[in-house]
């Protein structure tokens, strides 16, 4: 989380959640570039609300944010108490407040502690440190049964840069357009436009590409500081460099969250090929990670691929039955529309692996899709009938 | 089922389940209107396939329908086996080919065993009755638990008359535009443009206000035979009659569905006021109604309205966070877009009873849109992880 030069972080408790962390703290020596992509979701939780305006700017240099309230639904006071949130951050820092975002996840509904918070703030602000990104992750956690980062180190023509992350998220995971609670630190530069279209073009490919639950979270969103400590980027080779390691962090944060998932035994990948449109494969994917059907086969290590034919068939997607491949854990299932005989015994073994693939071919074009999912337990019922209002 | 006059049922056990009666026959004695709607599923099963072409002529005298097995994703010898299942019952009953209509319900992608069929059918037809009703229903279920009919008698200006129907669903339930399968029986006639627009209207005010898993089917098939043996309806207070009964009928056989779906503990309702257009009013409530994430809050018997407020918030309908309330099973929780301070207990008691109400005001136009579902819980986890491939 803090690889990249220049950056801290902290982690403290003040007392939102029952127990553990609660309150992060990410803190750039210098002012940074900033982008960010936010939650499409209609109710728009107010941290998202107040960094798409302070955004517009393109600059930040510190990150606070809470997990246990989501500060969502709240109302005119919610959007008062996140940029109060904000200013007792940037007064802690001694920073101008219009460089200091705000973050929030957990509970919808209930107004911030705001007492509580100002005090966290004030700790957080004296432990800060460039050891403090695991403090920092483990903050951010709601039901995470494991703090989410990810860094790499890659070399550019004029030296070496970093690239650190940090993420959060086990359920209501169905980002689009946007994804969940993550920030991401750099030690480069580059201007403004390029550095927002990088982010969102390393999103669509990792955090886009992830379904829990199919319930899109109203507090989703990706913030990434670049503050330029170990200089800008303007040759075309070191802006690629800095876009792979960009898409390699994403990613890896993205995975970590679906293998995280709540109650999750299983990663499952969903690959379909030959669909008419990108938009068609991009629904042909999703409808079928988002299955209840085809999630709890897979809880059950059946390779149902009924399942996956009748979520094909309400997807959207345009298709012709009689052309239809699917495989399952490795084994064909139907190949042009005709049911294969496969032995079932080894199908089932197959399917019992901890990461189990669902390809689709439906040989309609040439565009492709994959998603990453999970699979529904009966500890995903548990954690979402007992997680209390 | 076999309350209109004219009409006769049976069910019996063919092998097809590991145990129970998985074949119907049901039999009007003179040949009848016929109507019916389709899932829109795009992977459609055989039997549904053959049903589309041979209601082009708007006439039948006989359904035999199997459960046990879906007949779909079979390929070419499934649309093979589909037409040879008709023409079998139309031979059992010395009836043109064409008079006959086949469903079946089950597992997708396994071919069905014919010769247990046959001589299903054979058996079915020495013990059609008035009295077999009964038999018919329950030789239709699969993962239900009880079997589901329904029947009404209505005063016409000519005398009385009798509408009956019987229905199975339990799991991948969420029609569109279509339905579960479900077959109505009526002694009444009419003409045949209007029986069917009859039916799409009540379809639509019953069966497609229901979901379980958001899930549609591939086999969803509602089909109505209308036989005439009191009589003709020509009068528009008739027709009228007619059409109440219809919706009344399926509105009864689509709350069943929903009463008995996988693993619920709990009916609930979801009512959406002030949508912008019917189409908006209709995603709300769809996407709360499928969100896992309230039907998992609600098997807590938790009040969770900020899960309700996620869902509206990804479902596409326009609104203003702002103006928005929500109440749930009669506890207002959301006023103006401004959380309510309810009281914990209270809700949660209420939250505790067998039918829940959630009740959403977009308050950005007049169309309204109901949607019944159930609650998720350990046991529909359990029922699909378990039902075997």
């Amino acid at each position: 989380m803090v690889a990249a030069r220049g950056f801290l972080a902290a982690g403290v408790r003040c007392g939102i959640k029952r127990r553990g962390r609660d309150l992060a703290l990410v803190h750039s020596e210098r002012p940074a570039a900033a982008a960010g992509t936010f939650t499409t979701n209609r109710a728009r939780a107010a941290p998202v609300v107040v960094n798409c305006e302070k955004l517009s700017a393109g600059v930040a240099q510190a990150i606070v944010l809470n997990s246990g309230n989501a500060n969502c639904g709240t109302g005119k006071l919610g959007l008062e108490n996140a940029r109060k949130m904000a200013q007792m951050a940037a007064k802690a820092l001694g920073l101008d407040e219009e460089l200091t975002l705000v973050a929030s996840t957990g509970l919808i509904g209930v107004q911030l502690p705001m007492e509580r918070i100002e005090a966290g703030i004030r700790q957080a602000a004296r432990l800060l440190s460039r050891r403090g990104g695991d403090d920092a992750a483990k903050a951010i956690m709601t039901t995470d049964t494991v703090p989410k980062q990810a860094a790499v180190e890659f070399r550019l023509s004029f030296g070496k840069a970093r690239l650190g992350g940090m993420a959060k998220g086990a359920g209501m995971i169905a980002p689009q357009m946007a994804t969940m609670l993550c920030v991401l630190t750099t030690d480069v530069s580059m201007e403004r436009e390029r550095l927002q279209a990088a982010l969102r073009g390393a999103v669509a490919s990792s955090f886009n590409c992830i379904t829990v639950d199919g319930d899109t979270s109203t507090n989703d969103m990706v913030l990434l500081l670049a503050n330029g400590a170990a200089g800008e980027l303007k040759k075309k080779a070191d802006i690629a460099r800095f876009e792979q390691a960009l898409h390699e962090v994403c990613r890896r944060l993205a995975l970590a969250i679906v293998s995280d998932a709540e109650g999750a035994t299983k990663l499952i990948r969903v690959a379909v090929q030959g669909a008419a449109s990108e938009q068609q494969a991009r629904m042909a994917a999703r409808t079928i990670a988002n299955s209840l059907l085809v999630k709890t086969a897979l809880f059950g290590s059946d390779p149902n691929w009924g399942r996956v034919l009748a979520a094909l068939g309400r997807s959207g997607a345009e298709f012709d039955p009689a052309k239809l491949d699917i495989d399952m854990a490795g084994t064909p299932m139907m190949r042009r529309g005709e049911p294969v005989d496969f032995d079932r015994k080894a199908a089932r073994r197959n399917a019992k692996r901890k990461q189990v693939e669902i390809a689709v071919r439906l040989n309609a074009g040439a565009a492709t899709s994959e998603m990453w999912t999970c699979d529904i337990s009966y500890d995903y019922v548990r954690l979402n009938a007992e997680y209390e209002t």
